[in-house]
């Protein structure tokens, strides 16, 4: 990493919850007139509109897909390391599958050159059409073998049906095998039905929710314990998770049915995740760590997005840890979730 | 209070969530043949099976309606006072506004009939049909005025509709006027779509996230703002709220749209509402004390269904917390709640 003219400081954060936009989209080239495929509009300097079935779905700076604005903001917020991964809406998984795989490549040919075009300073995870299992297992070995990329991006459920479910075990098999990070975000969350206000609270309060779930799925359907080398992290801290896990627990321990269901206890199970801290709270930050332990909780931002938690550093450092702990949060543990090397 | 036979502590816990289930129905009355009251079905000896709709929903034991029972699991569990609410399927917002105004003036006439015959150590919550706003009003008239109950107990939506929505705005008012607790309990909840499994993993999974976005919908669609007079109490510590106002507060700050729309900070609102203990870790317990503040967090157990935290008392003694606050968690706070003067 020494060689590379990005490097400024060696003990900066990992941070592994930011995410990319390109700044352009190919056209559409498949066979579906109506296919929700993103097209660019200007908005004001600096900014551009991502159009999604004809309407503004997010308008986003430069800093989506600006190279040289990310690393001057990566040297305000004492962040060494970024792990790219797309917005997640640009997952499409509402797309057929092909026209999803289309997607995917472009996607991830755009985040391989931004991690090539500043080495060290990025690690770069794929989109790959879940909507089509074997589809992304397929994406999924030409982004790690032949992009280099880090792991993949997957939402929280695939047009509704859990992270959990049987059905994307061969996926999760493949990650296993390939030694892909996988990160898992939100998407379309639960509950919309229960929201009340004027301003769209979706990602406000409902991701929380959704992440839980999803992370709850994983153990409650099996995967967790059929893929024992799975590197899996959950965004927004795993949400709910810090709840759920001891009433599941409690339920596991009381209840026939579900202790012959799971093998592993749930607050065991919950040790074998990973977390980014993106909480907002020192407090629910140390409490995740105390469920999680203190390996497996990692700095995550959501970069460049208007809600992100911009001070990521002192973010850590407020949090009533041992200090060998918040060094673990800052960067070990996300080097060993990227399986890159302790240190470079 | 010193004149009850009962009384053999006066240092215990006051637990706010326990539930009845009577011991038999009284014959359905209404016009709807189809109706989905409940029938009682003998079971196990000291057990009864709860049938709704021809099949068992749930198997309970006496515990659910017989005093006696429920005293010495009280003085075991050094509970001084337990808060008595229906079983929350027994809501019955699923049947016509007046046939559940009968179903829930025979609840709310049981458990007043509890309540007296014990002096001090019960407080009762009426159940109201909120599928039909006035008749929910008539009802809790009814209920705190001529049966002396000290609140209600409703579900944390309405057959789907948040009860943060302006609908039940009315409903909130007269609680206030009246100076009624309210207790929030999950019921049908959200993310059902998101559980993997063969066990039923309703109750255990969902309901976290489902009170959470109840609480939040009284934030968010302005009920709490509007009544600031109103004691709202929420059920299992809250649940995912812990981890959505931190978020919340975030949007509050950087989004004009919710700044405009909540007159509140989002961590100011939550400490104006009470929430129980139930989360089943004591390092959850503190962090909801943390964010809701020590006078708002309250002992509550499910007594008697299978998933109670049966060690209320060890539980409170377990968190780390000065003995000022634990001494708050243990009844202080529940009296302010239900109204009661500091001490007997």
């Amino acid at each position: 990493m020494s060689e590379s003219p990005y490097v400024r400081f060696s003990c900066g954060c990992v941070d592994i919850h930011t995410h990319v936009v390109p700044q352009q989209f190919p056209k559409y080239m498949g066979r579906h007139p109506d296919a929700r495929w993103p097209v660019m509009a200007p908005a004001k300097p600096c900014h551009q509109h991502v159009m999604l079935g004809g309407a503004v779905y997010r308008t986003v700076s430069h800093q989506a897909w600006d190279l040289e604005v990310r690393l001057a903001d990566m040297e305000r917020m004492n962040v060494e390391r970024q792990v790219l991964s797309p917005m997640p809406e640009l997952l499409s998984y509402w797309l057929t599958g092909e026209d999803g795989a289309a997607m995917c490549r472009f996607l991830n040919e755009t985040i391989a050159a931004m991690v090539q075009s500043a080495p060290g300073r990025f690690s770069g995870l794929a989109a790959v059409p879940m909507q089509d299992p074997q589809l992304a297992i397929d994406e999924l070995h030409f982004s790690i073998r032949e992009l280099g990329l880090a792991g993949v991006e997957i939402g929280s459920n695939i047009n509704g049906t859990p992270i959990g479910d049987p059905l994307f075990l061969p996926f999760f098999q493949a990650c296993e095998k390939l030694g892909a990070a996988v990160f898992v975000h939100p998407l379309r969350p639960a509950g919309l039905d229960r929201i009340v206000g004027k301003p769209n609270y979706e990602q406000v309060v409902a991701f929380p929710g959704e992440i839980g779930l999803a992370a709850i799925s994983m153990m409650t359907g099996g995967t967790l314990a059929a893929v024992p080398g799975l590197r899996i992290a959950f965004s927004h801290g795993g949400g709910s998770l810090q709840v759920q896990v001891p009433r599941l627990q409690k339920a596991w321990e009381v209840l026939p049915a579900v202790r012959e269901a799971m093998a592993e206890a749930p607050r065991e199970a919950a040790k074998r995740m990973f977390y980014d801290d993106l909480l907002y709270d020192a407090t629910a930050i140390a409490a995740l760590v105390r469920l999680a332990g203190p390996s497996q909780v990692m700095v995550g931002t959501d970069y460049p997005f208007t809600i992100m938690d911009s001070e990521p550093a002192q973010r850590v450092e407020s949090i009533e840890l041992d200090e060998a702990v918040r060094e673990a949060l800052r960067h070990t543990n996300a080097r060993r979730w990227l399986g890159l090397p302790p240190a470079d």
